[in-house]
């Protein structure tokens, strides 16, 4: 059984990405809406909305799903706090995911990152390094920053343990460091790699994105796993049963 | 406070190492025994008893554990069933820590496949390569061997899902299939890769070892670890906090 | 001052891959062709011909370029000995590229590899990885076969070196070796490796493919190089000025 | 047959790991020398001589060697201006092969990476990146330093190309740009990686040391080169035959 999906925002990059894959996911797109268009009508058609239009549309179409009972996919970002407000309001009334990046993959990384830097010794030191294409106009990338974030988190550091630069006379590496690395070049969509080396052998987590269909697939994936749930804010960590929603 | 030891099979290559790294890793050899010397009068002095001796000899030596109440740690292999059966009776009287494995990242590597193996769709395809040095006669590697029965474990797959050799007319990769893939060259200690490869993304674990020393320093660990426990057989995976014990 | 380029086969795959790049390669598609249409009546028009329609027209289209001093770049393959001859009795008269695989990166991967199996010692071990995507039916790719001949050739051994298989009880591994593997799975474009592992050392080189632009990047790259060349059939090799003609 | 050595330097660390390896890389040392013995009157019975003492006493030996007509190695560095005058005075008389690092594959690194960067377009981003353990007490590593330089003179690059440090709001990346990287953390002995992204594809080579053994086994391979050569300094680019000695 396919899964009835009204999506808004739909000429966006991230609306026409999930269209594309909604079949192969087991999703049917019954409405796509945008500026323009009005997706109240067409919510009664619907088993879950996604939303990936901009952050000032979110709030009135988070409040027409909480009046229909219809469960909620949050894509936009850069939300006002008077607009998390109000969308944290629905949340009494209907289950929504409201996550920063959908990519299944990604979330998989940030969660074994914490995981690894809870359990290892500290002698075994943690290093980032991202690399994405050229046009990329800030360093590190937000990914890099929620894996900085996980390492900090699962070693309970302080953020000043974060180096973004390592050259000229450095003396030696204390344990209580992460160094985080940019590179830039060419087309690569996004790549992300976390090391810890330790005293004679080093582990290392890593994650390759080949496009944006990985953020459309992760939407996806929470839209039929929000289906049915009680009414509350959930994560993407839930949606794929990373976390028991307390450590994330 | 350091642990004091007492170390049995300390003149082979394993007790030689783990001699080495002691004192770094918070431990006291107190007493190196190996063929021709009795460790039972020198029990009295450990806190914890370390065996690399050979599988004939570690029966005996759990006895006398049991009857003095000194934890074990275990790296002998290659127990016949007569011995097994002796060492875990003795499980009933002290903590013991049985491993095949002691080294900390591979078996966070093996944790973590297991983890990603059971959550991942099963559209992202698991492929494992291991590399060793020229003189290894044997492939895939017995830590290989454990990534794949990981992957098998966390998919719920028939051992019939492995592939050993991919070459030929082929055809399309199914989903249910999880290849192996040996390198052999030069002085490599041993490197060891899984990779899950999903549409448009793909995420990887690395473990590379630098020398013996890390199977050593994982020894000392558990050593640590299991003085106080209650009786019983553990893993590493208990050791290192990675596993509730009923699912390893 | 850009390139005007005849592209035969336009509406294929490749053709289309090409025309979406020529701009950014400093090239002018003047004249599209496909079946149904002649490419004769605009060859005057062009500087160069680009051609990735099917092997049995390539012949006719030389001969034309023959007569009409137009050089040629083929990107079509499978070509009987009959299609061969006739298109090589055109060099007397014409510059043109022919080569198997347009992309730079590839060939240099490629011509390193010789260059590094011709330069090492017999104790540093080669071994070709490779990873595609789960549609691919046969292993292994044929990059990873050009990349073996380099090696073979730089080595200069024989073709049974090459192991596609290395399973069970494999004895220490000789020197006069290269193990080939095959990963599958995801939406992997391609990615090749080439290890040498030595006493202590080990040098990788590896190339990894975004998409199929790769290979029309390549193909206008060789059609500005081929302009005003004396006739003869060139390779990507001489294009790249990795070789002098003589050892590729 | 093989190569008679004389080692002078013989109870540092590397004189030691080239006795170490002297056997298996076809060499007998028949004198081992140090502070406190003559390596003098060792002399006639060397075909070659081996100099890992101290930047002070090579200019002493190489006018011995010259005297007596002997190869020599040098791997001492810190030579002040004085010294390099008197060592390369000895050149006249005997070849001598004088290299900063002796490691094959570093050199091989090296070379290709500046054939790289000459030949690849500049739409191909260089991007450095080292690893080493966590007591080196500077960044970029020396090698790291001198695979720069290899860009640069490929690209014919003023040093100014060099980017040591990127976060925070860099734009977009220029072409002219050349990132460098250094990771530190465990007992990593050190591994180097060059990347070149460019359009869809992106090319890497790299390095992984194993222990310094790597030096010896290079500087052995120098001595056995060298007998018979005819006089004047060579570089390891030569000696594995890498350049013809004038791009290096």
């Amino acid at each position: 059984m396919t899964m009835p999906i009204l999506l808004n925002g739909a000429r966006g990059r991230m609306g026409q990405a999930i269209a594309a894959v909604a079949e192969e996911e087991g999703c049917r797109i019954v409405a796509e809406c945008d500026i323009g268009s009005n997706p109240v009508e067409h919510l009664p058609n619907c088993g879950v909305v996604v939303d990936f239009s901009s952050h000032e549309s979110t709030p009135d179409l988070a409040e027409e799903c909480a009046a229909q009972g219809k469960p909620l996919v949050i894509g936009t970002t850069g939300h006002t706090p008077e607009e998390t407000e109000r969308i944290k309001a629905c949340a009494e009334k209907i289950p929504m995911v409201w996550a920063g990046n959908y990519s299944i993959g990604v979330n998989l990384l940030i969660h074994l990152t914490r995981q690894a830097a809870k359990l290892l010794p500290e002698s075994y030191h943690p290093e980032i390094v991202e690399m994405h294409h050229r046009h990329k106009k800030d360093a590190p990338s937000g990914t890099a920053e929620n894996l900085l974030e996980a390492v900090l988190e699962g070693r309970q550091w302080e953020p000043e343990a974060a180096l973004r630069s390592r050259s000229g006379l450095t003396g030696e590496r204390p344990d209580q460091e992460v160094g985080v690395h940019a590179l830039r070049g060419g087309s690569v969509v996004g790549e992300h790699t976390v090391v810890f080396a330790g005293p004679s052998e080093r582990i290392e987590f890593s994650h390759s994105a080949g496009d944006r269909s990985i953020f459309a697939r992760g939407a996806l994936t929470a839209a039929k796993w929000v289906a049915g749930k009680k009414p509350g804010i959930y994560r993407m960590g839930e949606v794929l049963g990373l976390t028991d929603g307390t450590e994330d």
